[in-house]
C-alpha cells in the first residue's frame, strides 16, 4: 500500500479511468486505500481529473483526505467547491486543519465559511495563532473532566463524547477557572480501579507551553520527554488546546528538510517535481546572490592580473586556497547551525564555541597547509611557492572557522534562520580571502617565484 | 527544566558541590530532573566526578537516565559498575535500550550480563537484529491476548501484567501460532462494553513491517499514518514485537542530522563539543578527498598555463563558472538526496527526475551565461569574452543538473548513502568541466582576446 512503486501503478490506473470516464471505478479505488494514500494520489493528478474525483467523493471522505495535505495542496483541492459543502468538510476535519485550510484563502471566503460551519467556534479560537507555534498545531479538546470524577464517570463520559475521536490521548483535568490541574493518561484509566476518582490518579507535574512556542521546540521537547502529547496554557495556566505526537512528527520531517534545502541554497518550499517556473524561482535568487560573490571575488583576482600574468601557475593552485577554506567553513557552519536548530547550543555560547572551533580551524591550517605545500613545493620545485601556498591556506582556514562560527549565530540573534543565508556568508568570506592572501603573498615575494 | 541555559546552571551546580565532595546533594538534584535532564547533566560532566553519581544512584534510578543515553554514552557511564549491578540495571531497562547497551559491550562481557540477567530471554532475541533496523528498536510486548477474551477480562490481566508499563499503546491479538490478527487501541477499550470480545472490536487491517526494515523507513511510515505504534512481524506473521511512536521520533532527528552532516562532508557522529582529536577525525579526512580533487582540477588548470600567461584576466572570470556550477549541482543533488531519503522518488524515477532536472538546468545556464556574459562583456569590452563565459556556464550549469542527479542515484543503487560522498563528485565534475570548458574556449579563440 506505501511502496511508492505501487502507489504510481494506482495513480497510473486511477488516471486511465479517469480519461475513459469511468469517475465511478476510479472513486472507489481511492476510497479502498488508506487516506494518506488517496492524498497522493489526488495531490499527482492533473487538476481538471482530480476535480472530478472530488465531487464523488463524501464530505467525510474528503475530510480525511484534506487532513494528509500540506495546505497548498489543500486550496487546490478545495477551491472549485461551493461554500455549503466546504463548510461541511471543514466541521468534519480536526479543527487544528481546518484552521489552516481556513487560513490559506481569502479574509472574505473565511469569514463565509465560518459562518456557514457548524462547529465554527472550535476552530476560531485555532486561527489567533500562526500556524508554525503550539497555538497553530494545537487542537482544543473537547472535555473539561474535574478532579473529583470517578474513573467509572470519566469512561461513561469518554464513551458518550469520544465515539470518534483520532486524537484522545491523555485526559487533562481542569479547575472551574479552566486551569489545568493534572493529567490521566489512558493506560491509568484503564489500570485503575472504577470508584477512585481521577484526581487520585492523576499526574500533576505536568509539562505545559505557551501557544507562541514555536512547532519546531514543541517538537523538540515531545521528543526529548518522550511524550505523546503536550498541554497549551496560557499565561492564566488556563488549557486552550493539545498539541499531539504525531502533528509533530511531520513537523520535525518539515523542518529537517527546510534546513536541508536552505543549507544548499534552495528555498525550502522546493520538491522534486515542481513546474519549471517555479523550480526557477526556489533556486535562481540564489544563484544570483552566489554570482554577487564571485563577482567580487573575480574583481579581487583582478587586481593580481599583473602577477598572474607572470606566474600563470599561481592560477592553478589559487581555486585550492579557496576550495579547502570554502569546505572547512562549510563544515564548521553546519555543526554549528544544526546544533542551534538541535537547542544544543545558544547565542551565549559564542565564546566557548568560537575558541573550540578556531583551535579545530587552526589545526586542520597547519595539518593541509603543510601538506599543500610540500606538494606545491616538489611539484614546482620552488620552495617559497610552498611556504606562499601554507601561509594562504592557515589564514584562509582560521578565518573560515571564524565566520563559520560568527555568521549563524550573529543570524540567529538577529532572528535570522542561520540556516538560510550563512553559506553566501561563509563562501564570500573564504574565496575573497583566500584568492587575497594567496595572491598577495605571491605579489608580495614576486621575486622568489620567477 | 528544559531550557538549555537552565540545564548548563544546574550542571555547573553539581559540579561545583561534586568538587567540594558533596555526592549525597549532587545525586539529589539530579534525582529531581527529568531522567532526559539528568542523562544530559551526566554526560556533560568529567568522567571522574561522573562515576560518583553513577555510585550513588540506585538500580531504578540509573536504568531510567541510561534509557534516555545514546549507546557510547551509556557504556561510558556504566564501564565502571560491577557485573552484578549493572545485570540489575539491564533488567530494568527497557528490552530494546538493553539490547543496544549490550550491542556495544565486547561479546564475552555481554555473554556474562545475560547469564546474571534476570529477563534476558526478553533482550536476547533483540540482539540478533542490527540497531538500526525495525528489529533493533523494537520491544517484546509482555502480553498474547486471544480474540475470545472479553473487554472486562482484557483489562483484568492489563492490570495484572502492566502495572508499571511505559509502552503501552496497543493490545495485539494473536491467534495459537502467535500470529497477529488483530489490534484494539486503548481508546476502543475504554469506549467498549465490558462484556464485548477483543475480537468483536478488534482492527484487523493492521500495517506490519518486517524486523529487517530500515528505522527510517519504519519513522515514515508511523509518520505517514500517523501511527502511535507498528507491529514486527516474521514471514509467518507471527508477532516478534512493537515499534513505538516515540522510540520513533528520536529515529527522525538522528537520521536528519545525519544527512545534514554527511551533505556538508562532515562525519554523521560529530557534535558540537567534540574534543579536538576526535573533531578532526571528523572532518579531515573530507577535508583530504577535497584536496584531491582539487588538485585535479588545479592540473586542469594548468594545462591552459600559456593561455592565462597571456591574458591574465581569464583567472579572474573562470572560478565564477566554476562556482555557479558547482552551487547549481549542490542544489539539485540535494533536492534528489532528500527526495530519495523521504521516498518521494526512487532510482527507477531516474530518467523522469534526470529530463526534469536538465530543463532546468539548461535553463539556469540559459539565463546565468546570459547574464555573466554580458557582464564580462561591457566589463572588459571584449564581446568575444562574453560569449566564451556564457557557452561555459551553459555546459557546466547542464553538467551540474546531469551529475546532480545521476550521481545520487547511482549511489542509491550502489546501496551506499547517497548524502554521504555525492558531495565530492558534483564538486569535482563542476571544478574541472567549468575550468576546462572556459580556458579551452579561450585558447581555441584566443585570436579575439588579445
Amino acid at each position: 500500500m506505501v511502496d511508492p512503486i505501487v502507489v504510481e501503478n494506482i495513480l497510473e490506473q486511477v488516471q486511465q479511468l479517469l480519461e475513459a470516464g469511468d469517475v465511478h471505478q476510479a472513486t472507489e479505488i481511492l476510497r479502498s486505500l488508506h487516506p494518506a494514500d488517496s492524498a497522493e494520489i489526488l495531490n499527482r493528478l492533473p487538476q481538471e481529473l482530480r476535480d472530478r474525483v472530488v465531487q464523488e467523493l463524501d464530505v467525510p471522505e474528503l475530510a480525511d483526505v484534506l487532513e494528509e495535505m500540506d495546505e497548498d495542496e489543500m486550496v487546490e483541492v478545495v477551491q472549485h467547491l461551493p461554500v455549503d459543502e466546504l463548510a461541511d468538510v471543514l466541521d468534519e476535519m480536526e479543527p487544528d486543519m481546518a484552521a489552516d485550510l481556513l487560513g490559506e484563502l481569502d479574509e472574505e471566503q473565511a469569514a463565509r465559511l465560518l459562518e456557514e460551519m457548524e462547529d465554527a467556534e472550535e476552530v476560531e479560537p485555532l486561527l489567533a495563532y500562526p500556524e508554525d507555534t503550539a497555538g497553530g498545531i494545537m487542537n482544543v479538546p473537547r472535555h473539561m473532566l474535574r478532579r473529583h470524577m470517578t474513573v467509572a464517570q470519566a469512561i461513561q463520559f469518554l464513551r458518550e463524547h469520544y465515539e470518534d475521536e483520532h486524537e484522545l490521548f491523555h485526559l487533562y483535568v481542569l479547575d472551574r477557572f479552566r486551569r489545568l490541574v493534572g493529567v490521566v493518561s489512558l493506560r491509568s484509566l484503564i489500570l485503575a480501579r472504577p470508584e477512585q476518582t481521577l484526581g487520585e490518579i492523576m499526574q500533576t507535574d505536568v509539562l505545559t507551553v505557551p501557544p507562541e512556542m514555536d512547532q519546531e521546540e514543541v517538537a523538540r521537547l515531545l521528543a526529548r520527554y518522550n511524550l505523546l502529547a503536550l498541554p497549551v496554557v496560557d499565561a492564566q495556566e488556563r488549557l486552550l488546546g493539545i498539541v499531539s505526537v504525531d502533528d509533530v512528527v511531520d513537523v520535525l520531517e518539515e523542518e529537517a528538510t527546510e534546513d536541508i534545502y536552505r543549507l544548499a541554497q534552495v528555498s525550502e518550499d522546493a520538491e522534486i517535481f515542481n513546474p519549471i517556473p517555479q523550480a526557477i524561482r526556489h533556486r535562481l535568487p540564489w544563484l544570483m546572490v552566489n554570482l554577487g560573490t564571485a563577482f567580487i571575488s573575480s574583481t579581487v583576482v583582478a587586481q593580481f592580473e599583473g602577477t598572474i600574468a607572470r606566474v600563470a601557475l599561481l592560477a592553478a593552485l589559487m581555486p585550492i586556497v579557496a576550495a579547502q577554506g570554502g569546505n572547512a567553513g562549510n563544515q564548521t557552519m553546519t555543526i554549528v547551525v544544526r546544533s542551534l536548530a538541535l537547542g544544543e547550543i545558544e547565542p551565549r555560547d559564542a565564546w566557548r564555541t568560537l575558541r573550540h572551533q578556531l583551535a579545530i580551524g587552526i589545526l586542520h591550517g597547519l595539518i593541509l597547509g603543510t601538506l599543500v605545500g610540500l606538494i606545491a613545493w616538489f611539484w614546482k620545485g620552488n620552495p617559497m611557492l610552498g611556504v606562499i601556498i601554507s601561509l594562504a591556506m592557515l589564514g584562509n582556514l582560521t578565518a573560515a572557522a571564524l565566520v563559520g562560527v560568527l555568521v549563524p549565530i550573529t543570524l540567529k540573534v538577529l532572528k535570522v534562520d542561520p540556516a538560510l543565508a550563512s553559506g553566501v556568508f561563509v563562501t564570500a568570506t573564504t574565496d575573497v580571502l583566500g584568492f587575497a592572501l594567496f595572491l598577495g603573498l605571491a605579489t608580495y615575494f614576486i621575486g622568489w617565484l620567477l
